[in-house]
């Protein structure tokens, strides 16, 4: 999420909360680890990834130990990041419910068409010759290219699925990212699009999605990529172009499937898949080391007699 | 389902049936036989199930055949008990097909924000603080308690799939309980919650749903779960507090998960789950075996080779 | 799709291409292969498949090569026949977008309840005593039969998962047809059902789908049959009579389940299935075969154990 400029110690009060740096250095917005940039504050509330953090592009950590100050950064200390982390996000990207169906704030392209029971929040951008078809949800802050068709009941735009354990409860990282979907995409109906907690769920060029499909938060998936009913992708996935996932796919979080990749129907991929290559099987593997296996299990039971 | 106290004599005769037992004897509800309690009215159609019916909490039975009355109790004698069980729930709950995108009658707490294209049914009550993304459906008779957020295009109380085969068709038993969402619950887009047929579906407290996930009738969730994009949980599950689901799994009609217990992502759960106990597989077994087996099934390619 | 009848000339015209026949063959309507009958115009461009185009019950075949023409049929030659094939269903079938959220040309039947936020498209035909519970959509052209229930959130008619890759993209395969459902379906919330092709995508009288069951373009189902929850059926699956699908069962594009066969729980099923059997497993076998192998696996690890 991007913000005018503000200052470190615009931000520190904010959370009353004491740092380390500069009082004028500069930030330009907030992002989680996977996403940061130089400007972005990141948290980080484990010292396994203090270093990751401290080392990574992000220009401002908010953190809950005193640790030295990499050169040209700035420390917050706070003794919980993670809700630090929410408070400013919340601040600079409060929720807003817009109560028309169609926002004021959303442009919509040249020959594009909203069907009946559509819902377009607030900043949304719609390219043009685009297609909603009835009751498609478009959440605030989402980006639609052009020649995009959506079918019937998509929900485009909702929160992540990333919480924090608390002793009683689960807090939401808050989601304040968006979804980008570029120009020529398809969608089919019933689907749900997560937002980019901080970050961009985006889909690329000519990619095609069958019914059902569920993508989470932060995920990037490429061009010409073809999904089938019923795959579920979690989130902070990154996957190439010209992958065809078959039905009913599941893929772990942060997964990264290269270029030209193929999962078979029903996989459970909780691997990374290098380029060109075909993955089956639950939990998945090579399509051929698994076809081997199968071909051995139906073996199996005579074997089995046999032996004993 | 609860209704105005009223008499044997008056319930019989609505679906024109003999009765044993006293004509003033009081009837308080009506349930299926995994939820009486008393004062309700049961059926039971198989001699099978008849001592369970016959010993139930229920203090009237529908039966199809004439047995011995237990003490206190009355039986109502019908030919076929699950058609009139039908025809009295139908008539003291009869469908209203509300006209209204937010009916008259249903109460919606302070700070509740219900954003466009949500319908609201007869008599349901949301709590305070509430967000309803757009077209979320709410069915009639359903309560969400305060600080719940339901992203968009869910369905909270379509009817149970519970149908009794019959020669040339199905006969579905008529739905006529509701579905009781508890306070800080987060349901995903995309998600079906069904009524219970008779009784409640619930969801505990602070638990939370992702995407496209489907939860059937009477199925009861604990505090503080967490589940996982698509996950599909068939009719009168009880599932306790503490429980992960990952994505993509199923589980079986009635299964017992208790406390603290994890599914990991597509396993298809047919069995019970003890506390703190990890399941995996389709079929699904302790994770700890099936991993072994997963391990041994990769190794016997190579076994074959070599026994041959 | 069916057209009001016209000439050889007058289609070749359209597409501006050349033809070996009659100039006043008639032409009735358009066809993909599987579904061709006596008027159709079909395509094929690949010589793989070219006897069983110029021998299937079409009589107009658009095709990328000069081949001789059976008696009595016509020909149109055309260098991409995918692409002329879709000019001319365009031509004849335009998409229109209603703007009203029931359009002027549906008819709706006697005692039909529509509940608010439904879109009913253009020409869409509803029976007697139906209920579309809200925020049901049903894409123009859809006929629904009499005494039918359709949960709410759910997609009747989305375009099919049909596309060609193309050099840098992939170009979809037109969808003119449409879905018919016949009398005393019962179809569950946030289901999809895509649309025929060019034909029909069909729901038997008395079957019963679950919640978010999709149905892929051009599949048949029979009578009777019961599907449960989060069931994906791919294109052009014929499924009989009596048909039991347990939840979150896949089945691939093509495939023909004769009557009375039942599949278990999260199969994955890429071969047809005889009358009466039943069928378990990613890939699926027969369920004896399957239970067999399952057991064996059990038994691998300490096989493993003692033999090395």
């Amino acid at each position: 999420m991007q913000i005018t400029p503000t200052s470190l110690q615009h931000i520190a009060a904010l959370i009353d909360a004491p740092f380390i740096g500069n009082a004028n250095h500069i930030i330009t917005g907030f992002n989680e680890i996977h996403r940061v940039s130089l400007g972005d504050v990141v948290f980080v509330d484990h010292p396994k990834y203090y270093d990751k953090a401290l080392q990574s592009a992000a220009t401002t950590i908010i953190i809950n130990k005193e640790v030295e100050c990499p050169s040209g950064k700035a420390l917050i200390i706070h003794p919980e990041p993670f809700t630090a982390f929410n408070t400013l996000t919340r601040h600079f990207s409060p929720r807003q419910y817009s109560s028309q169906a169609i926002s004021n704030t959303a442009k919509i392209g040249k020959n594009t068409i909203i069907m009946p029971g559509c819902f377009i929040g607030n900043e949304v951008t719609i390219g043009d010759n685009c297609v909603l078809h009835p009751n498609v949800v478009v959440y605030d802050h989402c980006q639609i290219g052009n020649n995009v068709t959506i079918h019937a009941n998509t929900s485009i735009g909702s929160d992540a699925f990333y919480f924090k354990k608390r002793a009683s409860s689960f807090e939401p990282l808050y989601t304040c990212g968006n979804v980008v979907i570029h120009d020529d995409v398809v969608i089919g109906s019933n689907c749900s699009i997560d937002k980019g907690v901080s970050s961009q769920t985006s889909i690329g060029k000519w990619s095609i999605l069958d019914n059902h499909v569920h993508v989470g938060h932060d995920v990037e998936i490429g061009e010409r990529c073809l999904f089938a009913a019923q795959v579920g992708i979690a989130g902070a996935c990154k996957i190439g172009n010209n992958v065809t996932i078959w039905g009913q796919v599941g893929i772990s979080s942060g997964i990264t499937i290269e270029d030209n990749a193929t999962l078979l129907a029903q996989s459970g991929l909780g691997e990374n898949v290098k380029n060109g290559q075909t993955y089956f099987g639950s939990p998945a593997g090579p399509a051929k080391e698994k076809m081997r296996e199968l071909f051995a299990a139906k073996q199996l039971p005579d074997l089995i007699k046999k032996l004993y």
